[in-house]
């Protein structure tokens, strides 16, 4: 099949000659390293232009929330699949980044949709209040949970969302999206009757709408912070393993009634 | 089978109450974030200790080094795995980390590893060179190639290298092992006579030795660096995508001589 | 968290004992092995029981269809982390099935998801015309195309969905799923105007819904049967190699434009 | 860099034009489905020949013998991971099967070397008694366990390993290299003074020798098989999931420490 014309392959991050290394317009050996921590990078990484000092602080601080959270499922699946290939850090890394899906950090994905498509980048609100009550309302017919909203354990503040909330405005970045966060958070709340704290993945969508980054792109920064975090717990399970005691725990108990059957 | 006495599952890593969230016995709101950069916590994750300003001038730079280096095979494999399965941006990134195996990021563990076990945690020589030239000659003996030498492009020197030490000697890192690193290269070069420059993932090694860190562990570096990479190719591949187009090149060419046999 | 009653884990697949392994309450040594083919096995280990003859006919057919494809982006992407990590071939094929979304497979999820939820099971039609022409319209409505039909290459006809309805109706399983699949792609055509014929895809999600199956679990078909596809693309990779020529390709055209940027 | 000649892009495994699709030069719609099972089908895909029945019953077996071994760390990582992101089931097999490493598969790949080794493809072997006390004496040298021998559970025999053999036997695939086994799982007992019994993978590496297969390729038949197997476990745990349980066990025991520190 003749395809013409022949589109072009390019990328616009990094190219190698024998004696340079170029990321993002940066020579990296000479013009990044030892001046910029791993955070600011990754935003230079991900949007071609250095953060300022707020930006800096900010995401960091996104990223930073997102490495760990205790004995995750993405945590014990990274564990399961090291005590099986140990020769293979990488694929028990991958094994746990496979899991951060729509119940775990899609929420973080969708706080920031559910933002950037009520108010779409460039555009402003005279009413946010009326803009809340009809996102609460949509979501409701729609019978969808609002994303970024409750926690099965931190209650009634999930205690990440203040911290987070406060350093956009330490940082100049709580605009109209954090605003409106909150007041879908508020009338949610009056609709329903439950307590339903804003999350820090609500938190961090609305943020990430300050920013300015699309929503698509979004889970990738809690893929990315994951992965750190993913490695900490490697390096423990190489040290002090539990894989296979769990393994055995859930096999005597899954199988129990079998084998026991006459 | 009973098994006694059972074994205690447990992580010193992290715990969560409903009003606290404790990572390495740090708050994490309030005492972590807006304090720290993200590679400054990836070393409080994996170490359980904060690093000092020299430590994290070091540790960011090595794990920078390490995000971005082109299309990559691991690009590359992110990006296929985009283009189909757009839904699960965590499966791209997982795609790319799989293959950060003994070919690629491998010589990053293997220099540690040989750097460790010829200087053990601990030990002195009094003798270097001696110890470089055993070392050259236990892999000349096993027909083996000596981990972080060479490399198939930068050449006669990798960039990376000469910044990577130089920060090494800034931040007081610079001891026993990027200098046996050293001489392992020159040995290597004298008796293959061929130019064997120390090539970044060498680099990275020795200081990783210089830290302590178990060369178990070292390969994760570039795991978790490698991530914030793959998220920016991902990034770029959602709004230029290229996976298609190489995915039809390979198709056309690699299977031609069946479509066109008689 | 006192949580009560604790749940029980529980699994009806498996269990062993010290000369006992038992699948599905089947004797594995003695009673599956030299009695069962492979897609019988697989049939009894997703459903609990044993294929008859049709069953497995059919069965067998529709995995046999989804194990290879040519140099899909899957394969491509299982051969980039295989040239990168091949002490681990595992992780290569975990790499090649992580792109089985949403686009390159979803399709068969999504035709058996449409035709069971038009013709939810246990139910009957009066009028399967009315019923196909009832779920073109609302695809229409919400602007979504029709799972199941069209296909870039195989034109006018998919080779593939003659032969797989052939023998659903020679093996008996040739109900109303599959004549309500072949309403739609009739009014599909006859609307747009275009060609749409049933592709692959489409012919197995429709038998997937004479079998019983539940649409969530279908794509774990193409799962399954690709797997075997990888491992095949993996060996030859390891006799003949294109991974480093397909990266070297895409990494000089990719970045031209910056390496010759003055 | 100019790199002449240019290497070629080629693989022989399929083809497509728009009215024919051809894996391993038969044509798949009409010589291949309702023709074939998915073991001999898998066959065709690895070896591009048609098993014999004799193969087909041995290599059916074997593969069958590695799809389901109840509650394995893979299953669980595979479970964990589908209770996370359930809309990419592809991703829960892929997490499943990262794991099957050096220790739960490599055991098959590293017998099918160690025999290869001892007895290349196509040289004979006039006193098969020496070759395997050379063999035992070669591990004991090195300090490092022999391959295929031993199980935790299955003692004193691997119920699987009897069958395997005899299916061999059965099939005129029984020759020097199950021999050659047998010699060394016997020797490794009189040396050792240990009930060291053939396991199901020291059995299958014998006989994937006696097939000819290459080892670096053995391991790929336990992660395709156990492909399938994990399509069941993740349609059981949509049905009736245990994950989120076993999470909150692992989380509450493993952190209670830190929690209840003063």
């Amino acid at each position: 099949m003749p395809r013409t014309p022949k589109p072009v392959i390019r990328s616009d991050i990094a190219f190698s000659t024998p004696d340079r290394i170029s990321v993002r317009g940066r020579d990296l050996p000479n013009e990044v390293l030892g001046h910029m921590n791993l955070g600011d990078f990754a935003y230079l990484q991900l949007t071609g232009r250095e953060a300022s000092a707020q930006q800096s602080a900010m995401f960091n601080a996104i990223l930073i929330t997102l490495v760990e959270h205790g004995m995750t499922p993405s945590a014990i699946a990274a564990r399961m699949t090291y005590a099986g290939a140990p020769e293979s850090l990488q694929a028990a890394v991958a094994a746990g980044l496979c899991g951060l899906g729509s119940v775990f950090v899609g929420s973080m994905e969708g706080a920031c949709r559910m933002l950037s498509e009520a108010l779409p980048a460039g555009t402003k609100s005279d009413d946010l209040e009326q803009l809340a009550r009809d996102t609460v309302a949509s979501y409701k017919a729609r019978d969808v949970s609002i994303p970024g909203l409750g926690h099965p354990l931190h209650k009634p503040v999930d205690p990440r969302t203040p911290r987070l909330f406060q350093l956009a405005a330490d940082n100049g970045m709580s605009g109209d999206y954090v605003k409106l966060m909150q007041l879908i958070g508020a009338q949610a709340e009056r609709q329903s009757g439950k307590s339903l704290p804003i999350n820090a993945t609500g938190a961090i969508g609305a943020i990430c709408c300050e920013f300015g980054f699309p929503w698509r792109i979004v889970r990738g920064f809690g893929v990315m912070a994951r992965a750190i975090g993913l490695v900490g717990h490697i390096m423990e399970e190489a040290e002090r393993p539990m894989a296979v005691e769990i393994w055995q725990r859930v096999e005597d108990e899954a199988s129990a009634h079998l084998r026991e059957a006459p």
